[in-house]
């Protein structure tokens, strides 16, 4: 890969109107619920169903690459795999990971009790769960509720499923867009920042109306994750249960472009993923990390997140230290093309380090405001990438220090 | 790479009695010196040299692989090509480093100012800074420093050497190692921690007065550091002043098996490897990482790098939690040949995770003290590597967040 489709441009995707107040039911043909059923100890809400009416049952899913994966990641797989999925029935409270054959059977458990009430076929339900590694999942309350959430079931129900998916989550993400043209994409994200996986996972559903072709449907969720959840990130550490879904209705009855519903999926996913930045507890401030002048995108991408995972740059970032030092000693760790004496960095806006050498005067930073804009331009080519990541900080280490997996 | 010589085993390695006592004026031959000159504000120590009487004056070294590195570097790989060195001089209080060509001029001044005092060629003295990135050095205080070093050039200046060259080490580190056949082998270094390089270098200085011909030294060095240094893992942010720079004076008149001189050499190194490690600064834990049962020696040093550079984990170290299901996270973003049904991992002895699943129960795990062990088991093979690595701590945030480079 050495470029980017110009329908997946930072240009295209910005210019997308992505509102914050839709979820998985803003498309029409979903049903979804979210409910407290005693997972959790706290009696917080703990699972969440989200249901495809159809007339359409087209999926598509990513998920974690970590060879270490939980038990609803390999039954979710499977599931997926035919790309026909009738329903996605989502635990927070645990995370039935690293639990062997035991855990496998609790996955298909929770799967057929959904089938079940759903009247579909078992192999039409998807599984994820977030919470706890290593611990089994109290089955009886789990499935007693899964009858309760089929039961509650509602064209309004993707704020209450937004909900029942959150662990050190301190706020609900939700994101959709409306076409003109009368059809939408709506999703739902858990996770506390890429940065501070504390409970070790990204769970994404999202829906759509429009009828897309199951390839183009698979082909746009692979385009949308490579530039936005994927570019949103942090120590490298790739959870046991990361799993992004996407169904289609074709409720709506329209058949977009392709390429406008990709640019359109991808914008609701790079949303999703900034909403996950903004709420990493631990963190003071969202770095975005834009490599210009590259002579591929790998390249572009290959120094952003060496830049993005050098510990030394985030304590320095959270410090208010606009130290370029750093972000030039994780470029040189890269093989991107680039000469030394090219090199500018500039931290919002100011060129500190200009043609190799040094530029203006760093006290003309302000790094104060969460927001950080960290620039570098190799000279080297036409390519670009952003990435996303948080400062280290403090309350990064505590959180993650205290927590017991 | 799939395998280690024997002479290079951890067995081979520990049997080599290191003490803490000797240093660079260990093996005979040499002169040290380490003084004040005024370069930093504090008025501590910041001048080192390190002089071979010969009879031999054959040299190798190992430079920082960064892209970005300094002015001494540059000029020290070109005056230890031809295995020849007279003299190393080292400055603390300035790392010379996105200095430019100024930069360069500076260390050439140097290395002319020793050569001049030492009657030498300028072309066999090496130059090694620590300090400020970005930042030029006040030449006048240090040309006048060198003449002050060699009128104090000393076989007893070694330790003064190691004083000299600290910058954020709370204690000098020194080692060495005498054969009973009359050789031996000594060393400074300065770092505080891989972990915590606020001032992003390890300066290494290794002497011997064994005869040990050009191509044995160059290869025993490169061998020495890939057990040793390379193994003091972190963040794998290498920096752009690190050097590591061995001397061989031929004093002892003794010409030991180059295998034998590779094994004591690599036991030095790795004994001021771990001198840093002690010292990083932030770190609460020295934590040893030790995979076993691999197909290959790659295979066990990617999957304890990977561990080791997992700010989850290390998080985990801090508040004293075995964590295994970070360690099983980690090695699950490896290619390393395992399978996950049989993995073992071990914190402290105990096998909190056993054959891929739940182990020993995890409250047997004490990790107050500040050396922690884990061993993780793949069963693949008959390969195995360590990784040295800290644990990542409000200190570590608070050192590397206030540092300004």
């Amino acid at each position: 890969m050495t470029g980017l489709a110009p329908h997946l441009s930072d240009e295209s995707l910005t210019a997308i109107a992505v509102e914050r107040t839709g979820s998985v039911t803003t498309p029409k043909g979903f049903r979804a619920a979210g409910l407290a059923v005693g997972i959790k100890a706290s009696g917080n809400p703990d699972l969440a169903l989200v249901v495809n009416d159809g007339p359409l049952q087209d999926a598509a899913a990513v998920f974690t690459s970590n060879r270490i994966f939980a038990a609803p990641v390999q039954w979710s797989r499977d599931a997926s795999a035919d790309g026909v999925l009738k329903a996605v029935v989502l635990n927070s409270g645990g995370a039935n990971a690293c639990t062997g054959k035991d855990g496998l059977a609790d996955s298909a458990k929770t799967a057929v009790q959904v089938a079940s009430g759903l009247d579909c076929a078992v192999g039409d339900v998807a599984v994820c769960s977030t919470g706890l590694i290593g611990v089994r999942l109290p089955m009886e309350a789990l499935l007693s509720g899964v009858d309760q959430a089929v039961g509650q079931l509602s064209p309004q129900g993707g704020p209450n499923a937004a909900q029942a998916i959150m662990t050190t989550d301190t706020v609900r993400k939700m994101a959709s867009y409306t076409s003109p043209d009368g059809w939408s994409i709506g999703g739902i994200a858990k996770g506390a920042g890429m940065l501070a996986p504390a409970l070790a996972t990204m769970l994404v559903v999202l829906t759509t109306d429009a009828d897309v072709k199951p390839l183009a449907l698979d082909t746009a969720l692979k385009q949308a994750t490579s530039v936005s959840f994927d570019r949103v990130d942090s120590d490298g550490c790739q959870s046991t249960n990361d799993s992004v879904i996407l169904m289609s209705s074709g409720a709506s009855g329209y058949a977009p472009d392709p390429r406008e519903f990709a640019t359109a999926l991808a914008a609701v996913c790079r949303d999703l993923g900034l909403q996950l930045l903004a709420d990493a507890e631990g963190a003071a401030h969202d770095i975005a990390i834009t490599v210009k002048g590259a002579a591929s995108l790998d390249d572009a991408l290959e120094v952003a997140r060496s830049i993005a995972r050098n510990n030394l740059f985030k304590c320095a970032i959270f410090g208010n230290d606009p130290n370029w030092g750093r972000v030039l000693a994780a470029a040189g760790t890269t093989k991107a093309a680039f000469e030394v004496e090219n090199l500018d960095v500039f931290f919002n806006g100011v060129g500190v380090y200009r043609q190799g050498a040094i530029g203006e005067d760093r006290s003309l930073v302000d790094l104060s405001a969460r927001q950080v804009e960290v620039v570098m331009d190799l000279h080297h080519g036409a390519h670009q990438a952003t990435v996303w990541t948080n400062d280290l900080t403090y309350d990064y280490v505590k959180e993650n220090a205290e927590y017991s997996s």
